[in-house]
């Protein structure tokens, strides 16, 4: 994110900071000025930013504490630090959108596993850890009671399984004075084995009627966070066609790696907009696109290699985003591909392709990168 | 060009080195490996490049014998030197022209000012310094036989003036085999006065005569440089629709800035497909556009402040880059914007309304840039 983040800066005037612990981090490279640190560390963190103009975040996981600080010190947040306190807690999270009358599923707060396992007329439904889930880490299905052995033991959430019949992502901008903007929700095919994106379809194939439900919903959503930034709401539509509010992550995310090239202005150039206090941007669509992850393949772990590199960028209008890490393993994103086409026939062929073409695999010799 | 040609960069698994003098340079913070040193100096050049895989320039002031040598030791170089050497002494550049049969305005080889005012039955013509004239320096017109007396009195070419009804640029990308593609051609508008783009229109408005001349005149000439790389045609067409080659660029190039948005593939990612050995990309426009320079405006030179950027900001489908250089002077290039539609009208009226709104002045305090 960082990375694709600081592609767009290079087009507006601005410094750029980052803060990271891994000196050789995708965004390592495309800053003015990097600072090793761990962004969980309330001195890393506040130290970093303290005579900065405005902050950003690319992952929640960041110190809540320092960045509360540097709010009441003068530095610009996006989002402001009580929104990432309530959305990287999920219990938190839910409860907000409880209390504010969004659509969420029906959700019990679970301690650990004893009191789990009273929730057998509760099932199917979907634990979720508190804290640090990301990425289909810390988090499971529970479908029968033989499953709640399994559970986690700890403080999570339970949530009542929805019949899913499309997975939905709306991205919503917030300017400095509260002015909203959204993009066309996509649709995500989720591959059940790794819990990880099979592929994202933009437009989401939609009725108007369930359309206007989760924009209706977003944007009540994100202006009770009352907050500028880049906001992605997941939602989940039912065979209803009822739509329920998953989560929402307050920053640039997966599901608008699309509008890089798909969209007049990405997610990535908006947020400098709005923290440069410029004009919101155009979030219409070029064309239909279908946005391929590009994930680390089974059996796998070590320097990375990718083959069939080639054969994807014989396929046109196909754009390979790598990210420059240099490690994989089973499941890490390591880039992306957006297709763009009118057809949407012609994309989901395209699509299929990339994903038997592509192999991210282990380097037969960690030499191989190219020096330029 | 390197500040855009790194932020194509990050899409793929390349290593990137910058040599240059200016540590505040454009490029500087968007490499991975920055080294200060003069790209003129054989020394500075060779040590920079000796154990890179391959090596590309962004101007053609580079020291050629060092690139000569590096090539001769195996390092890849894009252009070849050998096109480099031709293409940065304007006498060398049209004894090509001639030697190839590539129609380009008749010439004479000018030593000094003295052999210049024998001239007088060449006139009208435009006298160009044989080495080191760069976006309008180094070359002046010469009406009549008064302007003799202002020429340069140094090696030169005096080149006849053509009946100019439109100027063109093409650019051709050729891949390590040779395969060549071509990107619609754009049509240059000037402003008399710096002999700087007014606007550049994309694509040229001709007619399919001259399109087609253009084209086998471009490819003709660039199959005889013998080298893979990105080249940059300017031609004139005259009145009677002749097409003459003016200069060449062996580069990406100004008149390929619009390919980053209204072109699949823009001439930054053509150039790392060519150099990584990857398929070449899709040539073709996504919409029409113009592309307007944003030049240091009159009496303002040092540290730059942009007014009106918000307002253009405003503009939908107005894509703003701004290179980072940090001072300013009338006629610099300070950035450019694209501005991408269906409707010519559209895209004229909106480059007459940036070119109004958009102001490149000296900043109240230098301290204006905003840290993040």
């Amino acid at each position: 994110m960082g990375r694709m983040l600081l592609q767009a800066a290079a087009n507006y005037p601005v410094e750029t900071h980052i803060l990271e612990n891994d000196e050789d981090a995708p965004a390592a490279h495309l800053c003015h000025h990097f600072t090793p640190g761990d962004i969980r560390d309330f001195d890393a963190v506040y130290h970093f930013a303290k005579d900065l103009d405005a902050l950003t975040i690319e992952i929640e996981n960041v110190n809540v504490e320092a960045l509360e600080k540097l709010e009441s010190e003068g530095v610009k947040i996006y989002p402001k630090p009580t929104v990432l306190r309530t959305i990287k807690n999920k219990i938190l999270q839910k409860q907000f959108y409880q209390h504010h009358e969004i659509p969420t599923a029906a959700f019990k707060i679970i301690n650990n596993l004893s009191e789990l396992q009273q929730e057998q007329a509760f099932l199917p439904a979907v634990q979720k850890l508190a804290e640090g889930g990301y990425d289909g880490r810390g988090i499971q299905l529970l479908n029968e009671t033989a499953d709640l052995i399994n559970g986690f033991d700890a403080l999570s959430v339970l949530e009542k399984k929805i019949k899913l019949k499309k997975e939905i992502a709306q991205i919503v901008a917030v300017d400095q004075q509260g002015k909203m903007v959204l993009y066309p929700p996509v649709e995500m095919v989720f591959n059940n084995n790794l819990n990880m994106l099979d592929f994202q379809l933009s437009p989401a194939e939609i009725s108007q009627k369930v359309l206007w439900k989760v924009e209706a919903i977003s944007l009540s959503l994100v202006r009770h966070f009352n907050s500028p930034g880049i906001f992605a709401v997941e939602l989940f539509v039912d065979e209803e066609e009822n739509v329920f509010v998953n989560e929402t992550a307050p920053r640039v995310h997966n599901s608008g790696h699309h509008t890089i090239e798909a969209h007049y202005s990405s997610q990535f150039d908006m947020l400098w907009r709005i923290i440069l206090g410029y004009p919101l941007g155009n979030t219409k669509a070029i064309l239909s696109s279908i946005m391929v992850n590009v994930v680390g393949d089974k059996g796998h772990s070590g320097p990375v290699q990718f083959e069939g590199l080639e054969q994807v960028l014989q396929i046109d209008n196909a754009f390979v985003h790598l990210y420059g890490k240099k490690e994989t393993k089973p499941g890490r994103k390591m880039g992306h591909v957006t297709i763009m086409s009118a057809e949407k026939q012609d994309l989901v062929h395209k699509a299929n392709k990339i994903k038997q073409i592509l192999m991210v695999i282990t380097a037969a010799s960690p030499e191989g990168e190219y020096q330029l």
